[in-house]
């Protein structure tokens, strides 16, 4: 099985497990460029089947024909390079998902949000080599076979427990080649930096019922969310991660301020009445910060805050 | 004018600041134990010199036909207690509203909600004696000239700025001829302990839109409103305050967990679209405790959110 990459790595296979707004752009675009694209559907199987993949960009929108769909991993082959597009509430599935994709050698690259997400995968399959995928893109799925891509798109891609290192270039090149913008970061400081924007603002747009501009706009609740990104930064560094201090605060802060008002994905999986990413995103990192003795109340009240409207809406 | 009260020791005058479900409630009581009492009344002023008070109340309801109503306290006598039932967000109109009822002894009682009442209002006027009113008590002003009591009515006094003891305890004694139980108690503590309740209750169930039993009910908000009740305790014994500690926090959730789902006045005062008590209640503890170099994140949280709320309905 050493060889089995090596002979591919001009062209290596991939297998996208959640074709939705994620796994169906990235998918898309290194099927595009000539990649050996296997894809896992659900709801739009039989229309992707049929119609293939429509990809609506703002760098430019194609169609994709022929696409290899499926609606089961069992009737999937085994790949090279697994991108994990999945909500994170639904990685127990993974389980029994992941298996008849995998071989000796399989890079699991795991594009969800969250911190732990990859140690919890790893305990499933204590073998397998992991990445974690940091997709910096708004798109959305809007109808069967079309994703809807409306800006940014780029990806940082950081090795967790890969144990090649010309593996993980490899995919990194193949994403460039298929016109993606990729960068290949350190795991823990891409996870925690991304958590300085996420757990702000995923929760609190939810708990005010807002969006990203009205929170900056007031006074308060821009300070709170300073404030809450600070608790990140704070726990990050206890945590001994490189690189993340006040600038990087000042840096999302404006970057927000420069957006478009925003709904994160956990604002739109609240009013489409779909299960938050409580766990990943609150409660975990809480959960491994207060074990190092660092603690996040403003962040520790925003989870209680949305596990009640989980259970009461 | 030293004499002014001795005289009246057996029978003081009272003045009523803001005749609503307060102020309507303990001087109707007063008036009907055969007190001098002085209503000012804004909406339904014409309704009660007409038609009088009604005390509709779980004790025994009665009924007061002839009223001392004012529209302006310039046509009121200065009285020897002045209580002010006004909601705090109105302290500004005290500048105007007081003068006319204070003589060199008059004893003002604010019967209000937060912390730091008293401070400002001796700012406004240095000479008067000034006490705390911590009424426990749960009523409503339903209808123009009704007072609805639903339950609870007793009273706690505190002296803050009193020079006369026997002036306080005269009051004291005469809410008790009329029927209204009564503590004394020490100040700091008093306020203090009031806030340990109502900083966690009142904002929270505006901020989730909910009642006191459901905020109790789910296990998170369960315990982020113990944790707040203790960033109040925490507060409190960092500025010296006496007889509060954990055991206090346990005894109001257990309070609470007995009542009927409740709703507290700032629930009240947000879906009515009045002004929210947030500076007395919130901004000033706050600070106060800031300023003594103690922090309580949670309900810093809890006040961005709410002036957030405030600016965007």
């Amino acid at each position: 099985m050493q060889s089995h990459y090596k002979i591919k790595l001009s062209k290596m296979r991939y297998g996208i497990i959640g074709t939705g707004d994620i796994g169906g752009y990235y998918g898309a675009k290194l099927a595009r460029a000539g990649q050996e694209v296997h894809f896992l559907l659900h709801s739009d199987y039989e229309y992707v089947k049929q119609h293939g993949l429509q990809v609506n960009s703002c760098n430019g929108s194609f169609h994709l024909a022929n696409v290899n769909v499926y609606l089961h991993t069992e009737d999937m082959p085994p790949c090279d390079v697994v991108l994990v597009c999945l909500k994170s509430v639904n990685n127990g599935m993974l389980q029994t998902l992941l298996p008849p994709l995998l071989h000796a050698k399989t890079l699991v690259v795991l594009i969800q949000n969250g911190i732990g997400v990859e140690e919890d995968v790893q305990k499933m399959f204590p073998d397998i080599q992991l990445a974690a995928g940091l997709a910096i893109i708004c798109s959305a799925k809007t109808e069967p076979g079309l994703v809807d891509h409306q800006c940014y798109g780029s990806i940082n891609l950081a090795n967790y427990s890969c144990r090649d290192e010309v593996l993980m270039q490899a995919m990194v090149d193949e994403f460039r080649q298929a016109s993606i913008e990729t960068g290949l970061v350190e795991y823990h400081e891409a996870r925690w930096k991304k958590a300085v924007w996420n757990m702000p603002f995923n929760g609190m747009t939810v708990a005010l019922h807002t969006q990203t501009d009205l929170l900056l706009k007031n006074k308060s609740t821009r300070q709170l969310i300073r404030e809450q990104m600070m608790e990140v930064v704070g726990a990050a560094q206890h945590l001994g991660v490189k690189n993340l201090d006040a600038s990087f605060v000042d840096k999302m802060i404006e970057m927000t301020d420069a957006m478009t008002p925003y709904s994160p994905s956990m604002r739109l999986d609240y009013d489409y009445h779909r299960p938050m990413e409580i766990y990943y995103l609150y409660t975990r990192p809480i959960e491994i910060a207060r074990e190092a003795g660092c603690r996040m109340p403003k962040l520790e009240m925003l989870e209680a805050e949305l596990q009640f409207l989980t259970e009461n809406r």
